[in-house]
């Protein structure tokens, strides 16, 4: 577990994208991963609440990290596609990226993806990983 | 025409998510949009890819300013889902997001939005806003 | 509960589409529906196995007395999109698909779906549906 | 070109779903297809309009012959996930999905699927597909 988890941060040691928006990984386990983003006002759209770009950042790194905790390090892996549902607004606090890993073949993964927001659910998605050879 | 990008403008002239990752407005007409985001590090994943979030980020953002052209400055409308596939990788130029329309009824928006880069196809997507009363 | 499942029974009584794929109720709560659909040769696509359409039949279907649950019989609403993903082949036995609504507002509400196969997970759907003024 | 329908024909000749939905071949060419479902009662829901799990069906089966125009009649491919927007309700005529596949991997292929019915748009798709190895 701890192992596993210091392996992944090794591998997300640099993302410059998760940098820009403030993600970090909370935990990872076998085939789950949970990642944060905490609000800032440099996250939102318009009307003040969270833009969904970078809600749909936060639940896609969220399943790549689920994904690269069975996948490991020495294979790489892309999104092929990801659907999000936005439930509700977030303007202030902490949001949490809980991703489980509900399919894991030898080339294609999918990850469902629960965000939630001060313990309520603000978005729900599903994404497709491809497994690459190499 | 002219009118109608000055006023989406004037509705988006202060987005700090678009500030925070380079999108800007490029073309609006009705019922479509086209906006713009310069390939830079601070987007890339581990690979030095663009990041699918960045992607998103980009045709949501061009799916919302077709919606707007059709909805005018009086009403809200917010994000409902949105479904992108990365066809693929970035790792340079600019990425141009176009956004069309194909539905527009009373309280429900759906925009097809297709990313290039360079000419190539890189991303696909279909958005649904919703359209509120007040 | 027994009431309620009554009478979503009532409102699905007749449902061409669903007798044609051989779908029917099993449970329906507050929230929630499980509805399954057994294995039947007309069902399948070239390979033997069942075809996506008629497992998005199902999901979509689990997904909608799910959200009627919840809205009653008083209101109508329709199926604006849903994004699924195939898991596992079926080959034989009865596909259940168990629907819980994640969000219910207003105008929108938002159905998770999981449908499985003698105990394995053969789907993953997520579903939004309008719910319509009179 | 009617080579190419022939060939594709002869893998479909005998889909019992499609029978079932009264889904037929109208035209194949290299990465497109166009498939028909002629409205019946058997495929409607409870306010009489045709199911959306009809439509997946019809748009999904457009996705797959238009992929099998590129990878022939040697591989196997299946249906990873699809997304699907209904736009407009269909109460009578006859449906047609036009499937153009916009990225063909190795691997991963990519279909951009749009339904009409008497020249109205009435759904907008998107499906992946998985070629195998074997």
């Amino acid at each position: 577990m701890d192992k596993n988890k210091a392996q992944i941060e090794q591998l997300f040691v640099s993302v410059p994208f998760w940098d820009l928006l403030g993600i970090r990984v909370v935990e990872v386990r076998e085939g789950y991963a949970k990642l944060s983003m905490p609000f800032d006002n440099k996250l939102t759209q318009p009307y003040g609440i969270v833009h969904g770009g970078a809600l749909f950042s936060l639940a896609d790194s969220a399943g790549a990290v689920a994904v690269a905790s069975l996948v490991g390090l020495d294979k790489r892996f892309v999104t092929v596609e990801m659907k999000i549902n936005f439930l509700n607004p977030v303007r202030e606090g902490v949001m949490e990226a809980n991703a489980e890993v509900v399919k894991k073949g030898k080339t294609i993964a999918v990850s469902d993806i629960r965000v939630e927001n001060k313990e309520q659910i603000i978005a729900k998605a599903i994404a497709t990983y491809i497994i690459l050879d190499d």
